[in-house]
């Protein structure tokens, strides 16, 4: 049912930002610019917090041609925050968004940033105010429930498939100086991101070898059974490993030495690549390092998948589109289409059930040693991540005698 | 004057690889197969290592198809090697160059493998074999002496620009979750790569805010006080730090726990980015983290600048003019023009002055802070890096009143 009532739009970014989270906010605005129903155009400076201080911004008064520009500039132009609603919060949101006669709400980001519009979402309506809340998806973890994939995953998983081949490329070139390298993702508590380290591998040789994810407990001894077992094969061994991977105990990896949470209690780690790199080291004696890209990989202006910019946008759009249908407490969610070819269409799920739900990697894209990917994977991931990756060619090693 | 000699010429990859040196390969296969006197082609597998196993490749046995892809696949095709050539190994080398009658060789590499080729060259001299010897530079650490730069650095000082530009972006969008961020690249004993992450600076408050190298002293204290008056400025501290940077008693931070030298005698280390990321939460209370790109700086198949590319089939290609013109012990050099606007010519410079000599970051190209550059780098370093950096597109922030 459309919804009658004329007022303005605000539009949120939360959670970590992605190189493809601006397209959202540009497919967002230009629906908004399109449409005679709705009147301002608002953005929270840094999400909820910024609401909650009424940092809100005019977004109609942007140079119209700042919005093709912003589709293709990582991260969150509106600044984005990584804050969990407090019970008091909701009824002060509520009331500033009263005075902004703010009536459609749409608010991208990840699971986090669900719960929050979810919350929004329920206090409006326990309070009587008409508000349209539609949480728009977002995430490199790729872990949203009721999606296919989340936008910005297809982009940092060619990012993190491109820099596995090209940084092995430097391993081959001497495979006997750093025989080891481990490759960190990001992902939190699921491996998504870590498996698109195997986009561009085409055989049993070609890197990476092991890939340790968060859904799989880490064994020392099978891990460095593994490494060996590779070495002796092939001379070198390319490991990539998320962030958080946890021993049989539940402890993460590289945990000593890290304190403290963050706001929602998840906790704060880094140092499972020194981690591994120092347990190759001792253990099998064999030269280690590690590339840790950090940032980059939820950034790389120049790794964008262009499929997932356009999702990104598309998504941005219908959430524009659901407002003004009077849909409220839901959430965009991506449908793949793999007919005539892959493509993807919307739709929307509740938000409660979505609300600080994840969705780790099925056991289906695992093959039976839980540090391989299998076929079903590549033939999920490959569509998401845009253009073919290269082939780097090599040279036929035919020797000469004198 | 022009050998009369026919023979055999062989090339060889050494040092670190990086995105380009496959170009100078091109260059110089090329220039080889269009030119009647020359007979064999070959290529050391893994460098003068590989040479002396008599690891040597067919390179006439390969698809013409090949050359122009692998002017664009980073790392070295034909394998590198980290090795310092002893003396009975330049006899044996001599021996086996004579045995398939090799006449010209071109090392392709930084100053460790200049030294080598400069070694060959002696060696054949004393010996009164007719030795063609010329090395092509190559390195990301730009410090070659002679040549006004060096191939391979211009794609990583690319790399580093844009990763600057594009994980600073992140932090932007939520500066107190992780307010100071170290980006830790590579460059031994230069800070050419380091200083490189300003490319993309526009003004005072763009990140980099304190670049860290080689040249300079690291004083803690100092280090802190730039740290802390970056963010009360404006609330976040990009710090790009060399992989090697020595304390006042000259020890390289983070070199604890850190053991051995490669076969040059230079420390392996690591470790910078975690000592500073350690240092700054401990004594500034705020948090911290870090992005190593590491092997991904030098390989980066989609980050190359063109006119590095370019240059880089150029110094191969004339590598092969030079020994046809019975030129030997001498480096293949850049020589860079200005006007009408800029290109690069080459030119030679005697092996015996190249090797072994670093040219590190001259002080005209850092300004009194020591940590951060002046007009004159960006004047040095811009046509390096291949087209102009994006400009990331920025909202007006412009506020609404309810």
């Amino acid at each position: 049912m459309a919804s009658t009532l004329r007022g303005n739009l605000i539009i949120g970014q939360s959670g970590g930002a992605t190189a493809v989270i601006n397209a959202s906010l540009a497919g967002a605005v230009e629906a908004a610019l399109a449409d005679g129903r709705i009147d301002g155009i608002y953005g929270m400076r840094y999400g909820i917090e910024g609401l909650l201080k009424e940092e809100i911004i005019d977004l109609r008064r942007q140079p119209a041609a700042l919005w093709p520009r912003l589709r293709h500039t990582p991260s969150a132009a509106l600044g984005s925050c990584r804050y969990k609603l407090q019970e008091h919060d909701s009824e002060r949101a509520l009331d500033i968004l009263r005075r902004y006669n703010v009536r459609y709400l749409l608010y991208i980001g990840g699971n986090d940033s669900a719960d929050t519009a979810h919350r929004l979402a329920q206090a409006a309506q326990r309070s009587g105010y008409e508000l349209s809340t539609i949480s728009v998806p977002k995430t490199i973890d790729n872990d949203l429930p009721f999606t296919d994939h989340c936008p910005g995953y297809g982009s940092a998983a060619r990012f993190i498939a491109l820099a596995t081949m090209d940084s092995t490329m430097n391993t081959i070139s001497i495979p006997w100086h750093y025989p080891v390298k481990v490759i960190e993702t990001m992902g939190r508590d699921a491996g998504w991101l870590a498996v698109s380290s195997a986009l561009g591998k085409r055989d049993e040789n070609d890197a990476p070898h092991i890939i340790l994810i968060p859904e799989q407990r880490f064994v020392a001894d099978r891990f460095l059974a593994q490494v060996e077992a590779v070495y002796r094969r092939i001379g070198y061994v390319i490991v990539v490993a998320a962030e958080t991977i946890r021993d049989e105990q539940g402890q993460p990896l590289g945990a000593a030495g890290q304190v403290g949470t963050d706001a929602f209690q998840h906790p704060l780690l880094s140092g499972t690549a020194e981690y591994l790199v120092d347990l190759v080291k001792k253990q099998l004696k064999l030269r280690a390092r590690f590339d840790k890209p950090g940032d980059l990989q939820r950034m790389a202006s120049n790794c964008v998948s262009a499929t997932d910019r356009d999702e990104a946008y598309l998504v941005g759009r219908m959430g524009v589109h659901a407002v003004l249908d009077g849909e409220s407490d839901k959430m965009v969610t991506l449908v793949r289409h793999n007919e005539p070819r892959y493509h993807c269409t919307t739709g929307l799920a509740d938000l409660a059930q979505v609300a600080n739900e994840q969705r780790l990697l099925p056991d289906e894209y695992l093959d039976a040693s839980k540090t391989m990917v299998t076929q079903a994977f590549y033939d999920y991931a490959l569509p998401l991540i845009g253009e073919p990756l290269p082939q780097h060619a090599r040279l036929e090693l035919t020797k000469v005698q004198p």
